[in-house]
């Protein structure tokens, strides 16, 4: 049971965390936060290029905005020695707890990322009118990852302050970049899933908007897999020589319309989206060069193969059709995941035993995506067992909208939930 | 000058021909009127594969299509011997006449094939209120080649009958397949432009509306290539299993598209159609295979290949896109050209004196499409000369609408016109 | 329990069907086979407008077709007094048995139409080998609708010969048109299922390829909507004035590729098919009309109805594009459905007692669609229950395919169940 | 004759305009250069709203971008009473000379607007090794406008000191925003060319590239008309309601891929061009709004009439496919025109006298665009005549590239050709 007492302190990280809002591999003020207080707790800490390969790193921030998000940081009072090593922008921390008697690793995964989205100042708006919206410009948590940063604080305190019960190992994985679905995949190379036999994870508020209601079997995940496509062309003035140019506009309409029309897959949900389109120069220029980022989704990771397949035909189709060279960058991917059944029927006994549980939903489709899938994978490959939960709260203004809140009760609701975790883990 | 006397009987032919109207390779009854006149007034005569190369009989009629043409050619009173030769479809006719000192050879060029139209059988429609209205079903000429058939055969009679003053050669070709634009090019490979020195031709009624006129210097005709495009994929049950078929319409859908699209050329007009489309099975299957009618023009020979070069790198993208099998088949084709300068000053003077002309037009921009062309490029190649003319004449309805009608008068002033210049051509 | 003595006359009716098939509105020959058996066997015959709303015809039959089947029918020995009355092809027939003492009202559906397609005369194939291979071109029976008929007609016979046991009405509706899914909205309207407390139908050998299965909860059936859409705009030639066309094949490619463009709706399947396209005239005219055929399906009427929503505007938006006349007309549709969950159990607990049955298969996800599933609305909606199985069978081929064929002991297997389905309804 | 005397500061006029080069609506150094020095001449001189009409100036610039360039001009020495009236980039400058006897109103137009482009700063190009490139950040005079400003001073210098030999009244208009084409348009409005009898104007370097060569029948001008097409939708998350959504990319890729489809007119060419695009958000949401540029051009009013309209219709209809909400703005638009055949007699004749002329190009077709043609149009419907010529000098690298340059004798040449058309028009 979570010490109810260190509870108003976890609702001052979240509201200082939620006020220097910085999003994917810009999360500096998240990590040293992090890592001074695991530190201080005796966790093990890891940092920097130990639990994060540069090479992962995609949609890297530009030299200017990494300098200014650190800064921020630094002006903030984190000390430099918890950052310098995610200097680059290689955030995250993976803080480690042995116990004093052997046992199962037992891993938790938090994601620490805000929004790139503006978030509202009004008086109506209950982080304006206390006084911990966001700071940072363009840049806010609407998505509850400040309290998920809150939750496993507030629980690795706990475990720090029972260490005599910590049987095997505890983990946290403070994961960046889980908006982009990229953090979990810098994460992966480095180790950082080794040897773990259970991971835990969840989000806040998503499909279940009452506190005291706990989903457990989350399932209907969707897999997928975004990536920047370019086409080039050649530019020509398209009053006198329309002809000699090679309009990468036109391609792109091509590509675009036809990957909607990508045929529906017969044994389940597909999604295709173009979401952003920039291109061309001038008016009367044929457009030499057009950008668009493209997502697929699907319920099972093979349907979400056949979207990319096929969308794969279709932009190689529309390149040939007026000769531009096209150019796919990925920029994210997470498989579609699944819960273990043992762990959900831990999960579905333990929930039913809190004080402050109101309600158990045993299962929920949840139609989202997440990279938490990515690291279920790996645990799963390895043998582990995996489980993805959802913290029940009512929500302001839905997830990524620019009233997004929630009620704070979901912190200490979500860490006592994996706290009584641990104990039946550990006490089979 | 023409025997007037002989022009009764040049309208007879050509309402013989009108009635029995019969469409590209079938043109049985015009090609055995021909022969069995031209035999008669002493002309060497050619027929079948001596003037026909079959490897270019492009878009073949069926068996059973040949053999009804052919047999209502017989029943109208054709003697075999004159047709058997084009019994596999290769028709049209090449009538020789050699003069009796040297001097140029002069080629004219008429063309023979009917419309695969209808014609109007309504009173206020003269060949119907006259009684020569088409009697072959689906079959008509309303585009006037019936005139140029007895306009070539007036002429013929009557270099038959000045045979004294025949310098040189006279050579007559009559024809088959101007409306697929495919005959010139069945005719070329067998020799028939050999030597020729001179070729003329021309054509009733297209934009010269007024009897006693004439167009000399008839330019901007349009390169013109036509294809039959078929894309092929794999069919699958559109409600079960979508994924597994590859769409041929879409396909086709994006080619089209893309095609009316391929940017206007700087240099000069170009065009593009498809003109007809047909495809798929039934509701519930994605479509398997779907055929269009694709033709490409431009002012230019090098303009039109700028549109095929184009539209084949659609074709090839669309067919990329959705994984289809993609046939082109050639289906005609004929360059743009230009009349002789020389030509052209001679046709000015011998027009101008002629008793029937009222006006003569200079110069006249076309637009259309003419397999004459591809004749006059050979022809200018080998050092001749060529000269196509318009002949005067209102018609009724326009060229190819079911009430095509022209003034007859036309057919005598049109080989008047060509006795004079050959009086001319042979006289420097 | 069937009669087991019957069962080869079953066969023999079966196989005459389907020699004799008859597709959509055409089913002469069941119409009087059928007609004069029930005739025969005691049961009242309501044939022709008594059961047929003509004015819900869709796509009816020329007046040479309907002849020619008609006759087709006659000359196979069916009395004329049977199908006089479905002469406009007003095809189908409802047979009604009453009992002796009061009880429900128990209706069984069988379909009788044919294949439109072409079946196999290789001697691999059974029914070519065993010499009752469709002898009518281009039609076939490839779906098992023979089978129906013959199960339909074996079950009457086991009613009228048990008559003494019958309580309440039986009522036997063989419906026409099922392949083009407009049958059952032809019957509704003249209240065939007035009064109807238990619907049963099924199909045999989809989904479940072995004899002595049955499948009893087939839900996710797809509704389905059929339309055939005609763009209408203006012919030009297209190489001299392609301005003053309207283009009616751009409109179409517009709406097709933007038809299958349709955002995929979040809440469950659907699915969009052009199956057929054709227009155009010639290949140098811009295409004045071009016509096809159009079908939406999804698991819920409501996401159907968003299909067709959103296709009506991209319809409408191709139409405005080019500035075409649209017309679509409506040429069949039927529902999504479910059976009754009381009708499951008690299918469940019959079939398990059943002796020739190997395996009950408790629910089957179908992905099909069948008019049935009107028929099963409005039983449900005036608080009647419905039912509808899969009779398990090898099929040669796949349904639709040249060399469909079935096991013909699901005939007796299927009318069996259905027996026994009747002596449960009526003993509770 | 222009006096050799003044030309040296010409060039340095020029050099200081390529230096301090400002675009569209922000030309305030030009505006500032030319009002003193007309002043100083003795002109009656115009600035700001006298003529110009403010609600007539498209795509105006930000408050932020006016000032900059304001102040850019101020601290290059130009007085602020002379750009004081064009402060909201109401720029321009019209300067009026009366003569001592009567006479016609003879108008010169020059224009004074840089590009918005880099320019190259490598010592091979001689402005930025003779040290005039360009010092403003992506502007630069790279269509040689700089050029235009110093003939006209050339040759309002030239007036100004031959005031004796005024006849009539001379004006030079100096029209600001050529390159967007709305200078014109801004200025007509405020009775800029009341009482013009003959208005010249030309242009340097375009396709006459020899210095001492003049083109003085500049024809076959495209028409041109910009707008700024939104499209606005509804966003949804795609992965979980795509359905909710109202996609403006779908909308238009639809809209661009059949504007580029537009039918070709058959009577003259016609270009169209989308030449930049933007929308969208992020990955998962469905594009709320997308902007685009379109242009079309024609060779006719008439024929760009047509392309407007029928784009008109192909922005609806997709709008529609997609129920979404279209906004289209003007941006710019000018007419085609052709000179007064007068005035191109004229022109001819007193080109041959010049000293330094090489060469008279009569005529020649142009197919770029320019707003004179507009002021062409007004002149040409009160009765006067119209006279645009093309100045003859090599030019570095193309209108518009990182390298443009010419040969400054161009600026003589061209002040020199206006003044012999002076002595001519008012000595007749």
């Amino acid at each position: 049971v979570i010490n109810r007492a260190h509870f108003s302190e976890a609702i001052t990280w979240r509201r200082n965390l939620h006020r220097l809002a910085q999003p994917s591999w810009l999360e500096f003020y998240a990590t040293g936060l992090i890592a001074s207080h695991l530190t201080a707790w005796g966790y093990e800490v890891k940092l920097g290029t130990e639990i994060f390969d540069p090479s992962k790193q995609l949609l890297p921030p530009s030299a200017e905005r990494l300098a200014e998000e650190y800064n921020r940081a630094l002006a903030a009072g984190i000390k430099e020695e918890f950052i310098l090593p995610a200097k680059g922008g290689y955030t995250g921390v993976v803080g480690i707890l042995r116990g004093t008697s052997p046992g199962p690793t037992v891993a938790y995964r938090f994601d620490i990322d805000s929004n790139e989205a503006r978030e509202s100042q009004e008086k109506s708006h209950r982080p304006a009118a206390d006084g911990f919206a966001s700071t940072v410009p363009r840049c806010a948590h609407l998505c509850g990852h400040d309290g998920h940063v809150a939750m496993g604080l507030l629980l690795a305190r706990h475990f720090s302050e029972n260490r005599a019960k910590i049987k095997g190992t505890v983990k946290f994985i403070f994961q960046p970049n889980e908006e982009n679905l990229s953090g979990a995949a810098a994460m992966i190379p480095k180790g950082v899933l080794d040897g773990v036999d259970f991971l835990l994870g969840g989000h806040l508020g998503v499909a279940v908007p009452e506190t005291g209601k706990i989903a457990i079997d989350v399932h209907s995940s969707l897999a997928v897999t975004r990536s920047e496509v370019t086409f080039r062309g050649k530019p020509s003035h398209s009053g006198t020589r329309p002809d000699l140019g090679k309009n990468a506009l036109l391609g792109a309409c091509a590509a675009i319309t036809n990957l909607y029309a990508i045929a529906r897959h017969g044994l389940g949900p597909s999604r295709i989206n173009v979401g952003v389109i920039e291109g061309g120069s001038t008016w009367n220029v044929i457009p030499e060069r057009v950008y668009f980022k493209m997502e697929t989704r699907a319920i099972e990771n093979s349907i979400n193969d056949y979207m990319q397949a096929k969308a794969r035909e279709v932009l190689s189709g529309a390149a040939k059709m007026y000769d531009l060279k096209l150019e796919v960058v990925p920029a994210a991917s997470c498989p579609s995941g699944h819960n273990s059944p043992e762990l959900v029927a831990i999960g579905l006994e333990v929930a039913k035993k809190l004080p402050w549980v109101k309600e158990v939903i045993p299962d929920i489709a949840w139609f989202g995506s997440e990279d938490f899938m990515l690291m279920a994978e790996v645990v799963q490959k390895q043998g582990g067992q995996v489980l993805f939960v959802l913290h029940g709260t009512p929500i302001g203004g839905g997830h990524h909208s620019e009233t997004f809140d929630f009620d704070e009760e979901a912190i200490y609701n979500g860490a006592d939930f994996y706290a009584a975790m641990y104990d039946t883990l550990t006490s089979r």
